[in-house]
This record gives structure tokens, C-alpha cells and sequence, in this order.
């Protein structure tokens, strides 16, 4: 209890009572901190209480060692034979295995640092993270990088529980959504502050998904996963969809009303062919053709506007969260056709306009600039990637601000993505409503540097 | 012999040589039609001769009701279940039916219209194409739309056995690469003007790939066919890396010495995360992981200039032909970010430039005009598709002209794709000199309509 005995000299009226542990907080707020929440809400500074969950649930990524060993021992590869294969793609065993040793000392350090300040914590596995280990934790910490950050907070519905990031390997990823690094390794500095109540909880807003039609499978499908749960896998894609339709005479009306899917998006929902086909029926080479050759037919309305047929590398519809992450990546410009628009303007118009370094790495920022938006805005950004313009398809807008995007698939062998990592599918008939609602914010912590 | 008799009043002197048939041929010109291509190189005007192959081999696409009925059938579900499902997905069973025949009826069409001039057919499914049959035919002919075209043309090395396109199913597909659509089913007016030389020849320039280094496996894999031949595609990629080199004791120094691929680019080549990984190892949740969420990390050198890092959604290399394809979507503006720089530049300078709708597409359309060039043009254009720029990635060029690119793969499952169509891994340690070459022209026909 150092944390809080060096709290209770600073703030003991409050201190006291949530450093009394989790019976004592859950009597007070339960589980769910909702006056906590309030008391934020109402003030644009840092909480008025501290927060100490009584219930911490750690999820873990798979590190790419762990991963290079599953995928080759199903190969029916030998340890030898992964170390020469890994020396072949200029990548050393020993390497992966210093980095899988760094993310699982940090894991440890911060699970030590929350069980010394009594705290009930609960370590599991990306694969095996789900609703209960929600419903059972006050707070869920992500411990590796933004990947696994968006996977834990998809499956947190209730805008009360906290999510927290750690970058269990900060030289390696970016983890934008996560801690500022130092943290890692400093963890209990990080449960003091929060202790303390020196920090800011920030509610970023999510999109909620509607589907409904036919040609969709409301089973969700972990992207990341590994080859353990592949059966469980193509079950969810071959199976669930078609025979079991079959034994319950359901194939025709099937998932005809509209279902709200049991997962919020914080960055964004990709729609495109084609991510499913591949696992549902295997048919590799015809998937991969379509992924790579064959666009994706849809037709789109924005806040109810009329429906346009659309052909595109896939549409991408982001939060605020999101539009610095893919969303960014897919619209921002290059100073170099920055440069020549403006080249072409100048010429076009005969107007002096300046082509020098300075004023086009000006006009890039901010055109770029106005790509992001705030994390807690209640407004989406959508994106229609590479359109394809003929005689068929409109390109009209290629972007913009909406408050609600309803989608009809017309893909053979679509599916919807949330955060790059959850996947369903999304076949013709299939109509998805993609919108924001004020419950589905996320609860998350900033921590000054 | 209708048409060559028509011929014959004509220009009788010219005519008789080329009329003689296949062996006549072979022995004044030889299969490859030297002179007459000489004769063509010199003048931009139409052949001196007309055109008449003793040997043709037509190439068919496979058309999605085949591609249903065999997803369907290996998913171990009835034709009745087959009608359901398609029913399911809003695509009657009937509707695909009726495209299936469309293409059936046009090319019996064909192949009648070609033996009718006394010239040797050979109907081969694109699954079936392969080397033997293009050594075998005088002339290829591609039945189905551009993806069967670019296949075709792929595996022609020659720069004087030509390709012709022919569009199966106008109503449905672009086919920019293929004859005008009337003669699809007007095909003996082809035959007719080919034998007169009512025609033009086109070459088009295409780009030749070595590859070296380690974690690159030679064997191509077409990501277009069927299931049928999956059990080949694994091998190509899962047995053939690895056990295969085990069995042989090379897993080490496996193709360190630069390889000359034997195919060519008609389009572009993409290079980028990752289309093998799934096939070889199975491991698809991850890999799709992989290709939506993790950017492919490679370094780049243009033009034997220096070497730099790049991270990004993928590379890619196109040639002129292919300017008007993906990359040209990839690298495209809609009027909508032509208008906000504008708006900005505009903005920041006070000058009166213009921002009426007439002014923004004519700029736009300036712009992405400028991404087209010739098919024959001996320069290749590079576009690094949405680029991740942080403090170990540079940006400095995202696209440009180049005559030749080298590309060192730092990706883990990553594999380079030729116009889509054929598949070679190109993992850590890879690396790929991208370049062109005269000998690499395809030569196809042009007619006006």
C-alpha cells in the first residue's frame, strides 16, 4: 500500500475511502464507478476521487516469437528448423525471443504492481479474453501494443468500465492509445497518479453496428487469433452459416431483423472483399483474387441521403479515435500532389501562386490537419478507398462527416472489420447501419508524461 | 475461307502468302512472324501483311457460376442448397446461369469462327494454361475479361506471339484490354480484317522481376483458379519452402543468386502483406491481421539511388498499360481534395483563385490525366500506397517515374502479386530488382470499331 499510505498524508478524505479496496469501493460506487463517472463528466479537469479498481483483468498480446512458434510447429517444423528458418528471412531467433522476454517482464512488473496494492488481477491471453472476464473486472488493462488495446476495448460495452493501454514493448510499436511509455516499467507511478486522482478520463466516442438481410453471420471472428482456435474458426464461418441453417430450416429468412452486434469500434469499420470466404470455404487463390483484382460493390446512404452504387477498394468509416490511425493513412496527401494541384492551378489560372518548399509543406499540413477530428466527437468520417468511376458508378463524394452510414453489400465475398481485428460477414442482401450512440463511449485514462 | 477469299480480289499478292495456312506461314515468316513484326516496328501504320495464325489457342475464364458450383460443391452443400444460398445473397441461381451461357454461347462462336478459316483451336480452361500451350500456338486468344487477358498474356515471353482479347461478357464487364465488344459476337469481322490487315499492331511494354536473397519461393502460384487445384497451391507453398529443402539440406542458401521470373507484367506488380502466409501456414485469422492491420515494412532504391525504409499498405510498380488500372485509382484525386487545396491555397495567399466547380475539374482532371502514360512507354511508374510516415519511416517521394526499382521485403508473410493474378513470396531477406526490357513487349492488336 505504498501508493495510498503516501496518499492518505496528501488527500485523506478522499483517499480513504478508494483506497479501502474493492468491497469497500463497490459498496460505495459499485462496480461500475458511476458517480465517479459523473463527477468527471461534469468537470473538464481531473477527477475529484481517485480510482482504484478492486478487479483487474490483464490482457496480454501474442508476441510474434509465440506466434512464429505456433505457426510453425503446425507446420510440423522442429524448434532447429524455426531457428533456420527464421535466420533465412534475416530475423533472429534470439531476437524475438529477447523481445517476447521484454513484453513478458513488463506483463509481470505490472501485475506485481497491481497485486501490492491489493488489487485482484487476473492475467489472461488475447485468445481467451471475453464477455465474462469483462462482467468480472472493474478495469481492464491491455498489456502490448494499439492491436491489442482495440481488441480489448471492442468487447467493452458499458462506458463506466475503465480500459487501460500499456506498451509492453515501447522501442517496438507506437501504442498511440496506450500510456506514455515511461510507465511501463514505472508502473506504480501509474497506479499512484490514478490513485491520486492526477489524471484526466477520457470518454472517446465508438460506432455501434447494425446488421440485418441475408448474407451475413452475426458470429464474430477474432482476425488476430492464432491457428489453435482455427476449428472453432471455420466453424464460425462454415458451419453456423450454412448447415446449421440447414438442420433448423432457417437457410432462407435467416438474420432478416435488424441485431445490434456485441462490439463497439473505436477506430474504425472497414467493409471490403473479401476476408471470410478464404476460411469459410478455402477457395485461397479465388479469395486472394478478389482481395487484390476485384473491388467491392456496395450501395451507400449517408444520414439517410438517397442510396448510390459504389465500386471501391473497400469503404472505411472512422471515429475521431480512428481518424489518426488507417483512416488518415487513406486520405491524407502527399506534398508532392499538393505541389501539383497547385502547379496546376498556377498554370491554369495565371495567379502567382507560390510553389516553394515552405508554402506547400503548409497547404500538405493543413489539408492533412483536417483529416482528424477528436476523439469524442459524435460525428464518423468515411472514406471511400480507391473508387473506381464509370459509366455504373457514381464517385460523387469520396468522403465525409456523417452521423449515420447505412451499407447494402453487393459482394460475393465481403466482410464488415472492426478495428482490423474483428471480422463478420457481409454478403449481398446484407444491410449494415453504422452509427454513434452516447452509451457506447469508451472510458479511458491520460496520464501526463 | 470466306473471308481470305474476299481477300484475294483485293490484294492478292500479300494475301495468297498469308492465306496459305499454318505450314506456308511457318516457312516464309516462321511461328513467330519475325518480318511481319519488323515490318509493323517500322511503320506506326497497319501491317503491311494481314495476320493469320495456322495454330490458336483459345484460353476461357471461369465464370462465377462455375466458381459458386465448386465453392458450393467442396463445402459439400446440393445444387438445390446452391440455389438457396445464392437466392440468400440476392443473386438468382438463374440470373448467374444466364451469364454462365452468354460466355459458353460467345465462345463456341469463336473457336467455330476460327476453324471455319481452316485454322487449328485448342479450348483451354485458364486453369489449364501453361507453357506447352503457348509454345504449341501461333496466336493466343483470351476468352473472358481483362483478368483472363493479363493471365494469359503473363505466361507469353515472346515478344512476337500475339494475345488477343476477346470480351465474353460485355454487358458485365469492362474488358479495356480486349477487342471492341462488337466483335465479340461478330468474330469473323475480326478474323476478316486480321487476314487483311485491317489492324493495327500495339505493343506493350511489360516488366521483368529477379528475385534473390533468402525467404522467396520461385514457384507462382495463380490466385485466380479454382479449388480445384489447391492441393498443388499448398505445395507450391507450403512443401516446396520448406520440407523440400530440408529433404535436400539447402534451407540455408536457398536462392541466394538473382532468378529471372518466367513471367511478365502487363499491369502492375503489388508488393505488399501478405497473400501466401494463409495458404502456406494456414493461419488465417492472423494473416488477415496482417494484410488490413499491419503495414508492409521494405526498403526501397530508385533508379540505383540509396536505399530507404518505407512502411506502408504495399508497393506498387505499374507499367503504361497499367497506368489506367489500380494504380491509377491508387494515385487519383477526387474533385473533392483538389477543391479543399485549392480552398486553402487560397486561403493562405488572398489570391482570387477560383473555386467554381468548371475551374476544380478541370484541375482535377489535369491531375489524373497525368498518371496516364503510353502502353509502349519504356518507363515504369511507382506509387507507395498510403504511406505511414513517423520518425523511422521517410516519405520523401510517394510516387514516380523510374526505370528501374529495388525492393528488399522486410515483411513477415508477405508475397508480391503480378497484375493481380500470380503470387510469389517475398519475405525478410528478400529482394527484387523491378525493370524493363525491350525484349519484353507484348504484342496484341488494335481494331478500330
Amino acid at each position: 500500500m505504498v501508493a495510498c499510505s503516501l496518499i492518505r498524508m496528501t488527500r485523506r478524505s478522499v483517499v480513504n475511502l478508494v483506497c479501502l479496496g474493492n468491497r469497500a469501493v463497490s459498496l460505495l460506487y459499485g462496480n461500475s464507478f458511476r458517480p465517479l463517472h459523473t463527477s468527471v463528466c461534469n468537470s473538464s479537469s481531473q477527477p475529484k476521487a481517485g480510482f482504484k479498481p478492486g478487479k483487474v483483468a490483464v490482457v496480454t498480446k501474442t508476441t510474434r516469437y509465440e506466434f512464429e512458434q505456433q505457426r510453425y510447429r503446425y507446420a510440423g517444423l522442429s524448434e532447429e528448423d524455426l531457428k533456420q528458418l527464421l535466420a533465412m528471412k534475416g530475423s533472429s531467433y534470439s531476437g524475438l525471443l529477447e523481445r517476447h522476454n521484454i513484453h513478458t517482464n513488463n506483463v509481470e512488473h505490472i501485475v506485481k504492481s497491481l497485486r501490492r496494492e491489493g488489487i485482484d488481477v487476473r492475467v489472461v491471453k488475447r485468445g481467451e479474453y471475453d464477455e465474462k472476464v469483462v462482467r468480472w473486472a472493474d478495469a481492464i488493462l491491455s498489456a502490448g501494443g494499439d492491436g491489442t488495446m482495440l481488441l480489448v476495448a471492442s468487447k467493452v460495452l458499458s462506458k463506466d468500465k475503465p480500459v487501460i493501454g500499456v506498451n509492453t514493448d515501447p522501442e517496438r510499436s507506437e501504442g498511440h492509445l496506450c500510456l506514455p511509455v515511461r510507465y511501463t516499467t514505472a508502473f506504480p507511478e501509474a497506479l499512484e497518479k490514478l490513485c491520486r486522482g492526477e489524471f484526466r478520463w477520457l470518454w472517446r466516442q465508438r460506432i455501434r453496428l447494425h446488421l440485418e438481410g441475408t448474407g451475413i453471420n452475426p458470429t464474430p471472428v477474432d482476425l488476430h487469433e492464432q491457428q489453435l482456435s482455427l476449428e472453432q474458426h471455420s466453424q464460425a464461418h462454415r458451419i453456423t452459416t450454412m448447415d446449421s441453417q440447414r438442420r433448423t430450416g432457417t437457410l432462407h429468412e435467416s438474420f432478416s431483423k435488424p441485431s445490434l452486434l456485441p462490439i463497439r469500434s473505436l477506430n474504425e469499420i472497414f467493409i471490403g472483399e473479401s476476408l471470410s470466404s478464404r476460411v469459410k470455404l478455402k477457395t485461397f487463390k479465388h479469395h486472394v483474387n478478389l482481395l487484390l483484382h476485384r473491388a467491392s460493390y456496395y450501395e451507400i446512404s449517408v444520414d439517410d441521403g438517397p442510396w448510390e452504387k459504389q465500386k471501391s477498394s473497400g469503404l472505411s468509416i472512422c471515429t475521431g479515435t480512428g481518424s489518426k490511425a488507417w483512416s488518415y493513412n487513406i486520405n491524407k496527401l502527399a506534398e508532392q500532389a499538393v505541389e501539383e494541384v497547385l502547379k496546376i492551378g498556377k498554370f491554369l489560372t495565371g495567379l502567382d501562386i507560390p510553389l516553394n518548399h515552405e508554402f506547400v509543406e503548409k497547404v500538405t499540413d493543413e489539408y492533412n490537419e483536417s483529416l482528424v477530428f477528436r476523439p469524442g466527437d459524435k460525428r464518423m468520417f468515411y472514406s471511400i478507398r480507391e473508387p473506381i468511376v464509370n459509366r455504373v458508378f457514381s464517385s460523387s463524394r469520396q468522403r465525409g462527416f456523417a452521423n449515420k452510414v447505412c451499407v447494402r453489400s453487393r459482394c460475393w465475398d465481403a466482410c464488415m472489420v472492426v478495428d482490423g481485428g474483428t471480422s463478420f460477414e457481409f454478403n449481398d442482401g446484407a444491410i449494415a447501419t453504422i452509427s454513434m450512440s452516447e452509451e457506447d463511449q469508451l472510458r479511458t485514462v491520460v496520464l501526463e508524461n
